[in-house]
């Protein structure tokens, strides 16, 4: 079980990195709805004095608006409480003088407001949605081809989502299409990225071996904050599937039926 | 020089495999050009005894209306002359009893007007061009993702090509973006697929060893070719590049300037 797991390191943990989509809520055309136990687990974390840092990947909408809808399901959170792709990305293009070419969803344009994007010198992919035409892929790909060294940063690899529709191509194919065509290598900004994860523990203020990831994803949640010294949990939520439990290569320190569980067995060691 | 390079071997040819895009003429919105001497290259070869069949990756349009196309700039071609991916595919589709989704040009369509098309076991994606909208590729991908052992079909892998408009993605890059969203392998169908090599060699009814292709791709025309134990021509016309020259792994047979040079070459030698 995940007590018995979870026991011989529990009382060791410091702080703890949440992912959102999946493992607070489950996204959908209505805006999503709270998975079950998630507000009240957020509140208790709170409260118990553990450090807290959500950490997500997700790039359909600034981070201002993404905390709003989060608020209003009733959850405790804040803007700078939240880690995410895009502003880690505009970091990276001020620090290398790099002015993109956006292939991204129009409601996460306003987080690159302050960057210079005037003749642009490398192209920034995100999950942009209904803006992955035919017509705007080609242009981020002459683009590219253009350059000497072409330079794509992609806000994460993910291959697929779920949303209340179906399933989703999620910006990692998109990618992979763009890295085949012009013979590049994409940096990937968002989980499972070392740096990311590392920013995020910074914001954090706890070292790896004190913190723990709770996310839904094995890859990219599990896999990535184990490769950087964390311990890390999966949830039953979200796009778990059984057959995760028999991934080939990641392996979680427990796993979690949701969120309200993994937090009853922490504080319960405190 | 061409001529030098190919003494000692042109002799010993006795039949043609040519692309069609680049080599006979440059494609574009408006039908496209003729390049300048290839009408009259195909009728000598034609009247020189050598044995012809034309060899595209062409997947825009069917063969009929590609061949009337290459009719009215005055070539001398034939449906049966032309060795095209989708007549192949449907060849693989029939012998696998597989029932495929179609991701293609409209204009390619009734290559498949044989093919049970119902309940659909594998996915076939050629160069869809504005059929690449965000909703056909997410199709596509739910199709595939849904089978138990997901089959993609790919009529070709270029990676992208010219236009009188600019570059376009060619079917290779969306290829890659449903490989890795799926976790799978396409089979590719057409240049530089050994088995395409292998049908077009069979029409022509020459040895690969007394056969020779003339292509502009460096890639899919010239290191297919060599693989199949045929030497290959580059031409120095189509979506050919001075930096082919420096190619890590192809080393054509000869370059020449076009096909017209190719051609003068290999008569000479009769």
């Amino acid at each position: 079980s995940a007590r018995r797991a979870m026991a011989a390191w529990a009382r060791a943990v410091r702080g703890l990195l949440l992912d959102i989509s999946g493992v607070l809520y489950d996204s959908g055309g209505d805006g999503g709805v709270p998975i079950a136990g998630s507000v009240e687990a957020v509140r208790r974390i709170k409260a118990s004095g553990l450090k807290l840092q959500f950490c997500t990947n997700e790039t359909q909408e600034t981070r201002e608006k993404f905390v709003k809808k989060l608020q209003g399901m009733g959850f405790d959170i804040s803007v700078a409480e939240v880690t995410a792709p895009a502003p880690a990305a505009c970091r990276i293009l001020k620090e290398h003088g790099l002015r993109p070419h956006l292939l991204v969803h129009d409601d996460l344009v306003p987080e690159f407001a302050e960057i210079d994007k005037a003749n642009p010198n490398c192209v920034v992919i995100g999950d942009a949605a209904e803006n992955f035409t035919y017509a705007n892929l080609n242009e981020a790909f002459r683009i590219l081809i253009e350059m000497e060294k072409p330079v794509l940063i992609s806000l994460g690899r993910g291959r697929y989502y779920k949303e209340t529709d179906g399933l989703k191509l999620d910006v990692g194919a998109y990618m992979k299409a763009l890295e085949y065509a012009c013979d590049v290598q994409a940096e990937v900004v968002g989980k499972p990225a070392k740096t990311f994860f590392e920013s995020a523990l910074a914001e954090l203020g706890v070292p790896a071996q004190q913190a723990i990831m709770i996310g839904d994803d094995i890859v990219n949640d599990v896999g990535g904050a184990q490769r950087c010294g964390m311990r890390a949990l999966q949830v039953r939520t979200g796009k778990y599937r059984p057959s995760d439990e028999n991934h080939p290569h990641v392996k979680p320190d427990a796993y979690v039926n949701n969120l309200a569980e993994a937090v009853d067995i922490l504080l319960q060691q405190l």
